[in-house]
């Protein structure tokens, strides 16, 4: 069974984060929402304040087979500032393990040089943070699962309203693509 | 100033909730959450736990310009069971003043009898449980202003999928189409 896990930093985009959790869950995936704070209390970026399963401090990153980074110009900054998380981070890309990232959080990745030559999208403006990645400006989410199993493997999205697109990439490799287009049809493609 | 509230029931739909409140605010809106329970902190239709701003109990309906239901099965049947919130939407149609549902939501409106004659939309499959509505079924979102200023005035949703439409035709009517047109294009249309 796998198990991901998502970051919740205070000034995390509410539904970049809780779409995430929300499809996966729908896709019968499980999925720990992770404070990287002391408390599991963190507040979004719009004032909402959302209780997380997990406290980092008290994980261990080996359970998981997928970290996911929600965007949020203060979540980012402070997701980036977490030295735990970006261990992990590394440790994942160097393993071969999916890391997924939206928004602004995907300049997180682009910083530490792990999308070098790799395929990914981000926030419009952000681009040129994604150091030396191949950038994709049309797509609500990119998916790159490297050429072998020793590759890291990105799953990238474009920002909040591209939310779904994002969360039905990651539900697509981890619930199979036919579980995540029947609950994308449940949800957006009515007919 | 417009002030809306947004209810928050056990099972609620957490990403048609908290779409509302994140674009409203992005909108410079104001919008409160009210728990319908005793506390403030509610567990959503995907396991997450949201605290909200205020409590049913300790609010006046007479404070807010539009009251918000969200979707999700539970949620639904919960926000139904609450006479003071049944109370306070029969007396905002009265009044001619906003009211919004999305998903299953809607039929809450329809089984009091509040949508006859009115355009609406609802979760797929639930058309039959809007009682005499004229009934949009391609739109995302459906705004029925109602004839002049005594008649109700209904913004209904979809589904889960549409939260953003449903957010941002309740932010045209209080924000302005301008702003609503701003903050769509920043979170959805790109360029």
């Amino acid at each position: 069974m796998h198990k991901l896990a998502l970051f919740l930093a205070e000034g995390f985009e509410e539904i970049e984060g809780l779409t995430v959790v929300d499809v996966c869950r729908r896709c019968g995936l499980e999925i720990d929402t992770v404070s990287i704070h002391d408390g599991a209390d963190v507040l979004g970026s719009h004032g909402i304040p959302v209780r997380a399963d997990r406290i980092l401090k008290e994980i261990s990153f080996d359970d998981y087979d997928m970290l996911i980074l929600p965007g949020g110009k203060k979540g980012t900054e402070n997701l980036e500032r977490c030295e735990p998380l970006k261990e992990a981070l590394k440790h994942f890309a160097h393993e071969g393990k999916y890391i997924g990232a939206i928004c602004a959080a995907p300049t997180i990745l682009g910083h530490m040089g792990l999308l070098r030559g790799r395929k990914a999208t981000c926030y419009p403006g952000l681009e040129h943070e994604l150091e030396g990645a191949i950038i994709f400006t049309d797509n609500g989410a990119v998916t790159d699962p490297g050429g072998d199993k020793y590759d890291a493997k990105f799953i990238t999205g474009r920002g909040m309203g591209k939310s779904i697109d994002f969360a039905l990439a990651i539900a697509t490799v981890f619930a199979g693509p036919e579980k995540a287009y029947q609950v994308g049809k449940a949800i957006v493609y009515y007919d």
